[in-house]
């Protein structure tokens, strides 16, 4: 289980930043994000919406007790930060185990540090929470969540030029024909 | 070389995105990124700073014409989109060749998909372009970005638990001690 907790949301300054961090964590496989800081239905929704359409299974959920969080999770805790220790050394002492992925948005605050496992960092250099959180999960699975497929209501046909995106027609996405399901 | 194109740049909806997108092409091993859409001076004087802090070489530039930039473009062009073929079935045709690399702000033109030689998913899901581009470079050079060293006006020692910063003391980011440059 991978879970990502994405702290310190701010509504105004960080919705869109914070809906690719949600959407980049349902992408490359982990199983939930949860958003502490301020409290967004709306980037709550916009993620609910993309596990609808898309597929799941994911989870998105608030949390304002973000410590609680970290403190009751019972696999290794990591803090993806630019100050902490080359992913490419320490990457291997995490796969295969159950992994909350911390990234901030805001400053994060310093006892964050203190209360994870491990601080890693993507590059010691500054860039993306994103980016970070991607390649994260990237070496993580070792690029094998590329090959992850989902059963939402639409899906796209990979194309050389062109879009091509398809709805699904089974059981449980009916796109209204008559007949029984297969 | 590897020039990442930004097109349809938004100054109101898109700064902190776009900014992400220049952090990401430099820390992970671009040469230069080009932005298109409407000009912003202060986006371009972000991403000069952090080269200026942090090193170089990285070049920022704002193109308006940017059909242009992918015409003229004398090496492979790649556009990023979920609609594309699979990185993983894609990236062993264009590693070690000159690459531009194109991402979306706005919905992409659709003369795009044909100007180009390849149009690239980094999964066929809705994520975000900060995570492509991360993974398209980290695809390309194989991880080894990772290890590149910047010599900039400060830097980061890697630290399990702390934040350890550093002013780099050579001859041209001088600390201001009075010796002769060694």
């Amino acid at each position: 289980m991978i879970v990502v907790l994405r702290l310190g949301h701010r509504k105004d300054r960080d919705k869109r930043i914070s809906t690719h961090c949600g959407l980049v964590a349902r992408a490359f496989g982990a199983d939930k994000i949860i958003y502490s800081g301020e409290k967004d239905e709306s980037l709550l929704e916009s993620i609910k919406d993309v596990i609808r359409r898309w597929g799941g299974p994911f989870e998105v959920e608030y949390r304002k007790d973000w410590r609680n969080v970290i403190k009751e999770f019972p696999g290794i805790k990591v803090h993806l930060t630019m100050y902490g220790l080359p992913i490419q050394d320490i990457i291997k002492e995490i796969r295969g185990k159950d992994v909350l992925v911390i990234i901030g948005a805001e400053k994060v605050p310093g006892e964050v540090y203190g209360m994870v496992d491990y601080n890693v960092a993507v590059t010691n250099q500054p860039h993306s929470e994103v980016a970070a959180l991607a390649i994260f999960l990237h070496e993580y699975f070792q690029g094998k969540e590329l090959n992850k497929t989902w059963k939402g209501e639409i899906y796209i046909v990979p194309s050389e030029k062109g879009k091509i995106v398809k709805k699904r027609k089974d059981q449980n996405n009916c796109d209204g024909c008559q007949r029984p399901p297969c």
